[in-house]
């Protein structure tokens, strides 16, 4: 009998789907329905060796974020409106998408920008078309490096932080957690929540790294220490 | 013995001082520093002849700012940030300021006006010369067309609503309650309270009325029906 690469391919996960299914059977056993023991002993908040400090934990979040090919600068609350219009100078940004709810003070020193505020009716066709998108976060996670955004105040809905080019993400110090569980505690799981760890990268397709293929190829962090 | 003008004045103030302090001896009484009964038998919600629904407790709002002189209009949500631009363009405003954290959606129209976001360091010249505030509201009053600021969000600091000449205040419909009761019940007395009702008059010299005695002489109020 002939069989083609399809079929093949097809076998392959009709074989995958048979392990995994098996794995969860053995898993369930017999008390199926019956509440499982869930091990909680990985550890819950950074050691002392990882960050003694508040200062060593923020200092984690901005080398993670490093790591991932993000950029990362730090401002005091009064500098904010001028980082961010400098940030968006500095990629000749011309137009950009904010959520309706972004403080107005983020965003009082764009001269030269133009500051297009999201609704519902806004298209995709024009979230793919300005330079970059500026929003907050709910919380950050400085072991990862990841940023969460949970749709909550002056972040809008998930398209701005997915479909524009560039993502310009503001992070308020005490924002910063050490590490995911803690992040997990400070989240409502009913609302929305958009993980980020960095730019968007994509190796699916033979392995060659692409960025830009679910999300901004940019992304750029400001933290504003209080 | 020869009296001056200035010692009639101070005689009579002197007068006033020590009828109010017998007053205030009187109403202690000899229970001083024990609780006193306070009669509570004032009406705390609107009657229905005064307001069946919701929509009558926002229209007897409108009614009552508008016997005060204030410019009342209503808008949906979406319509916002048009409103407050044409609102600024019809008195040709140049140059506004805001509190920092306003909502960027509500001057996203803002095309030809400057908006200064305020700070700290704002001095009182910058607000004396702008031409308008914008600010949002805590809570709003039917019954006495009153605006209540709280310094909370989209409000900024006190000096916002009293030194800028003309005030432009967004609220909400869900921020309008019937009675000043039902306000404090809301309100927070530990933050700094604002009670505005109309734009500013006095009549302290000789009973002229001139506007803007304590504030703004323009009160301008956008209800926002969600």
């Amino acid at each position: 009998m002939a069989v083609t690469a399809a079929g093949q391919r097809g076998g392959t996960l009709m074989g995958s789907r048979e392990e995994i299914l098996a794995r969860v059977r053995d898993a369930l056993g017999t008390a199926s329905g019956t509440p499982v023991e869930v091990p909680r002993d990985y550890r819950r908040r950074l050691g002392a060796e990882e960050a003694a400090s508040r200062a060593d934990v923020i200092a984690l979040f901005t080398e993670r974020l490093a790591d991932q090919r993000a950029t990362v600068r730090h401002v005091g609350a009064d500098e904010l409106g001028t980082t961010i219009a400098a940030a968006l100078w500095g990629r000749e940004a011309k137009q950009i998408v904010v959520p309706a709810d972004l403080p107005y003070g983020w965003l009082a020193e764009l001269d030269g920008v133009r500051a297009l505020a999201d609704s519902q009716v806004t298209d995709v066709a024009t979230l793919r078309a300005v330079d970059a998108s500026v929003t907050g976060c709910a919380v950050a996670v400085a072991r990862t490096g990841t940023i969460v955004l949970d749709g909550g105040r002056a972040q809008g809905r998930r398209a701005l932080s997915l479909v524009p080019d560039h993502h310009l993400c503001v992070v308020h110090a005490d924002q910063i957690v050490g590490t995911v569980p803690e992040a997990v505690a400070r989240l409502d799981p009913y609302r929305p929540l958009t993980w980020i760890t960095g730019p968007s990268v994509t190796t699916a397709v033979e392995l060659a790294r692409v960025p830009g293929g679910h999300g901004p190829r940019g992304l750029e962090v400001i933290v504003v220490e209080d």
